[in-house]
């Protein structure tokens, strides 16, 4: 575990079930960065976390569930700014050390009778043991996801929420990482926007971020070790990679998670994230269905040039390796046979063309429990 | 209907039911323009018929339902010149001036004893009723789509095919129109290329296109009426408007209709189709929940930058218009009564935001049906 961090989680009833207010806590003030929806459609807490990070330093992360705190106007940006003040009050540390993440509904105002009582108790339940903070931040998630490295002397451990679907719904992707590592600011902020490269931004397409993404580092040194540079953004990318798998796994309606791997081309991560992002192929994976084709057809349409007669696809599932398509025209593959390993819960499709470059993308299989979760949830 | 051409449709078996093998022959040489798909994974058709359009003189076009004869390496190119020569012969044209689109499962080689049987017997029953030829170029549509309009003496009609979902399935949307209005060739293809834009092209995203996509236009004259190219343009743009709007209606599971009108921001286009490709409008639609948060979020991760306390959003079904974000904030509408209206077969979804410029794209909801039909599909 990462020292000097604590943790605590509450339920003050934003939402019907579950705990839905967390606090992460450092005992001494920590080195912090962040990475920050480009929606243009922002939450509050986005601009306020925003301008807390680059203070440099942060003490806490105040979180909601049940409630995004968006499109709520003014009164949006004064609740968020009086959370971080309740926090900051309970915890004695200063509110421009505090940032707040909120995610859940939109447009609805915050109940703040109900959030000032959840954020002051979850702060005097502080422990070591995360496990209320992690359940307070879910939304529709079905799991909790965490993730750690250990590196010389110190940790890295990360939690993260998000029900990452096609795209990130309402529901959001938030993602919090701590270390007790030492690791300079610009360094640190360096090897998060890189690891988010890698990560968190290969579960969607670009851009394709909800109201309230947040990913927060904080690195407080309480272990007196400090790692090189490299050490570092190696083990911080391990540990948020291992996360974005888990939340891709955890998709909505989701039977399995997806990797694309696209080798070649002068753009494997755009082919990469056309192809993750085709219903088309989501839906034959649901169905366990070889079909290379619509795989192929969705790499064609990426924007991205290459030659079909030079590509090969394969599928891996249920530790078998399937050739499906090579010199512009199908194998003779067993169709049977394939679909038996696609029943796997987890399959990786590659795209091999020329080149040197490689990209990989984390995503989910899209069934019937997609639709079910969207289209009868009601605003 | 427009003089001078002949329609003619039969089953050879290529589908297991509906026949399969459709001709449209004219009686003159009738000018003529297409747009072909954009995919780099193109059925040899696409390039074929390019080269019939690009001679600048048609008198027949031979499609087939059933198999794209996509991904079949030169075998295919041989088959695709093979049925076009079948029909030449038929018709007694050159083959030349025979253009050939397929559509159907791709990665298979085409059964040409039963095509050369289905093409020539289509050929000796041409008649001036398309119907057997709308049922033939049929897939997995639910209803054959045609449009019209007239112009002085003379008429342009229109058929299309397509499941016009997300992404065109390998179904493949295919349109043919025809006209026997006097039309030069360059006015043919500049007024194709610009009611392309405003209609097929406003189905999906740009680029969405699958392998076999094509749109063909043939002037043969025989009204002896020449429209000026205001007059052409505007009509032609209605027939593949309605026929696009047929197309997004019977997308494959759809309820309903959606048309999202974006007016304002420098690019309203991509604003329009960042929302109507959106898996979480798409669903809400489909559970009639008048969620516009999902509509904000969408347009807002666009790329395309506005400010969200100017925008206005609106829901227009049942022949109500329900505003339902003003001024960054929600209005105070009623969810129930919105909802109940939402049933309605045709959902229109109002954008407006500072700026001159406008857009509509056309598409549809998003159920159980497109999941059921797109993950029991089995290669």
């Amino acid at each position: 575990m990462a020292k000097g961090f604590l943790y605590g989680g509450v339920r003050c009833g934003l939402k019907n079930k579950r705990r839905d207010v967390g606090v992460i806590y450092s005992e001494v003030p920590a080195t912090s960065a962040g990475v920050f929806t480009r929606n243009v459609v922002r939450a509050a807490c986005v601009d306020f976390s925003r301008r807390s990070v680059e203070g440099g330093v942060l003490r806490a992360i105040a979180v909601n569930s049940g409630n995004a705190n968006c499109c709520t106007g003014v009164q949006g940006e004064v609740d968020c700014a009086r959370t971080a003040e309740i926090a900051a009050d309970a915890l004695d540390v200063p509110a421009g050390q505090v940032a707040v993440a909120s995610t859940g509904v939109i447009g609805q105002p915050l109940d703040m009778t109900k959030l000032e009582r959840g954020v002051r108790e979850a702060c005097v339940h502080l422990q070591g043991d995360p496990s209320p903070f992690m359940e307070a931040i879910l939304t529709t998630d079905l799991v909790e996801k965490q993730a750690s490295a250990i590196l010389g002397g110190g940790t890295i451990r990360g939690f993260a929420k998000g029900s990452g679907m096609i795209e990130p719904n309402m529901a959001t992707l938030l993602g919090f990482i701590v270390t007790d590592l030492i690791v300079e600011r610009e360094d640190l902020q360096r090897a998060l926007r890189e690891a988010n490269e890698a990560s968190f931004n290969c579960l969607t397409v670009d851009g394709d971020t909800s109201t309230n993404d947040m990913l927060f580092l904080m690195a407080n040194g309480a272990s007196g070790h400090r790692p090189t540079y490299p050490e570092f953004a190696h083990a911080l990318a391990t540990v948020c990679t291992d996360l974005a798998r888990q939340v891709a796994r955890d998709g909505e309606g989701a039977t399995k998670l997806l990797e694309i791997v696209v080798r070649g081309t002068e753009d494997p991560r755009r082919v990469a994230k056309t192809i993750a992002n085709s219903p088309l192929v989501k839906t034959a994976m649901f169905g366990c269905d070889p079909n290379w084709g619509r795989v192929l057809a969705a790499a064609g349409r990426s924007g991205v040039p290459f030659d079909p007669a030079l590509v090969r696809l394969a599928l891996i599932a249920n530790d078998e390796r399937h050739e499906l398509f090579c010199r512009g025209e199908p194998t003779g593959f067993d169709p049977a046979r394939v679909s038996a390993d696609l029943k796997d819960d987890t399959v990786r499709i590659e795209f091999d063309a020329p080149g040197e470059l490689e990209a990989t993308v984390y995503t989910c299989d899209f069934g019937y429990g997609y639709v079910r979760i969207n289209a009868e949830y009601h605003t």
